[in-house]
């Protein structure tokens, strides 16, 4: 048995353990504090644990490279991938205030969710109003509670300092990343068509593939007392991963499968999100339907037939097939990066099937 | 020169080095996010500084009480006392967009100079939406950015771990103590009107007078190393100075001078804020009045009149005497506890004079 395989029942376990903690000491502020606590519970079940897993294959990679036995994982690495994965509750929870997303994972976003308990229960005023202030606070418990597990993770661990550092660039990064990508739905129009594409891989690096793929693998790699030259390693792997990865994201985000995506089919044309394929299709197009196309972006109430004819402009305009060729080169770059890198063999294995796995998932 | 008087600039100093770093770091990220930093540096600007100085108070108050010279302000206690500033401004932004305020300390909210920005450079899309979605992530930069400057003091203190705690009780206290007030605002009608006084303290207990006071006291006492009977005392002090400083802040949200306060007059009246001056009202009124005021509270068009016909009910009720009595009680409660308290006598007399301020304020 590979630590790989104990890792998701160990968060999963730790992520109950410290949710229950959490939920008893809140019960001393009274009764009413449950509804916010069952929607942080539920905020932290499911997904794929991608956080988790890169950070700590990014640990045994450096532990096996080090000649390490890297047999069983400690308990400040399951801490630590487990505030990862709480870190990332709270950026859904927020983010799809932001999207004005109603569902996450097949089922009804948090601020909807807890729209819905407030007309259930008979409350007064603003329901809609309501599921997104709670929402907004619910994300700030979560945002608490990450850092919470974190440090208990890194309590009288001798390289805390390191790990903090690569946690705090992490959120940073991320944040501004996210914000970036808001304000490019808005301010693209006084930006040059032909710098899309290189605005649309800036918003990527930051706000997905640092954050999901490189950040989690140094944060382990740090945790394990990385060399620079492992770090880099990790480094010149995790970025291309992590914009494959993100480039998948966007492909999904306009011809996934609601079934297996959870999300309904189309949604990042609803949103008016400006990825690297919208970028690509706008430069592929004459004036006219570059037009027609801008007209149609970001208006939440396109329909079934109005998001198939922007599928197959974006398609027919050759920036599918160009965004899967990023993704191939991409994944490639990644591979190259682990060759001859001071890092355990096993983990490298597993760093190439987690690889794989983000680049050609379907949900 | 008592240290107290050095505080105040020294946190202004600490904060704009501190700012001025970040904008550096994220200018690497693109000159987009120019806006979100500035918005950032704006949002940590001016206030009381309540928060950052009853921590410098908790921490001289502990190493007077042990017969140390509390002559200098150690950089650690400037680095934590900043950023609970920080924290706080966060907070302040997030509470913004839940109230749906337009302006904070007399210029408009985060969200709100956000939408206009978008505005102002001929921006597409929803304005309003992009102010509040960047205003989520503004919140989002600056709470990682209390917690990155509180592991800058807490390098190499041996009392880390005590802080952080502390620290930590406080971030899940105030956020869940928000979510109990914005609860409360849906979920009044479906509790008992006897229940409502004891509701409305305990919210101002957990969103404020912990938050705002006692907390910030035994984050900096813990800093200085507190014994158990110092915590104690301490805690007797600040929790019913910063439950009197609630109830002022209710009765300024309802009486106060918006030319002082920097809010409209009556804003909480507006926002529907169930306070224990609302609660006393509704207790001493007959069923068809208490209807009446049932039914204006939480009307955001409320005009000069109709608050001036609630502000004239409230204190005809005996509501607002009943709720000065409650200030004074709590502040005589607060100030007996500091009597033969382990605590150094300068400190002592800066908590009262801090306790004054708080409570007799009107703004």
């Amino acid at each position: 048995m590979t630590p790989q395989s104990t890792l998701i029942p160990a968060v999963s376990q730790r992520l109950n353990r410290f949710v229950q903690g959490q939920h008893s000491q809140a019960m001393e502020l009274g009764s009413e504090t449950e509804l916010l606590l069952d929607a942080a519970a539920h905020a932290v079940e499911g997904g794929k644990r991608l956080r988790a897993r890169f950070c700590a294959t990014g640990w045994s990679a450096v532990v096996e490279g080090n000649g390490g036995p890297a047999r069983e994982l400690p308990s400040s690495l399951v801490d630590v991938a487990a505030s990862l994965e709480i870190f990332h509750a709270a950026a859904l929870v927020h983010d799809d205030i932001i999207d004005n997303s109603d569902t996450r994972r097949g089922r009804p976003a948090a601020h909807r969710a807890l729209q819905e308990t407030h007309g259930e229960r008979g409350w007064v005023g603003d329901a809609d109003q309501f599921g997104r202030s709670a929402a907004v606070l619910l994300g700030d418990l979560l945002l608490a509670w990450s850092d919470d597990l974190l440090e208990d993770g890194l309590d009288d661990v001798p390289v805390a300092r390191a790990v903090r550092r690569q946690y705090a660039q992490m959120r940073r990064d991320v944040t501004i990343g996210q914000y970036l990508d808001v304000a490019e739905e808005a301010a693209h129009v006084t930006a040059p068509d032909d710098e899309h594409p290189e605005r649309a891989i800036r918003i990527a690096t930051f706000k997905s593939a640092r954050y999901s793929v490189e950040q989690p693998l140094l944060i382990g790699a740090s945790l394990a007392g990385a060399s620079e030259t492992q770090r880099d390693a990790l480094s010149r792997f995790g970025l291309p991963v992590g914009l494959a990865f993100q480039l998948r994201d966007d492909v999904l985000g306009v011809f996934g499968d609601s079934v297996e995506t959870g999300k309904p089919s189309g949604d990042d044309l609803r949103e008016g999100k400006r990825t690297l394929l919208i970028a690509y299709t706008r430069q592929a197009l004459p004036t006219g339907p570059r037009r027609a196309v801008d007209e149609l972006l970001g208006d939440p109430s396109l329909d079934a037939g109005q998001i198939e004819a922007l599928q197959n402009t974006i398609r027919s305009s050759g920036a599918l097939n160009r965004v899967e060729a990023d993704i191939a080169r991409y994944a490639h770059e990644a591979d190259r990066a682990l060759s001859g890198a001071a890092l355990g063999n096993t983990a490298v294995g597993e760093l190439r099937d987690l690889a794989r796995a983000a680049v050609t998932r379907t949900a």
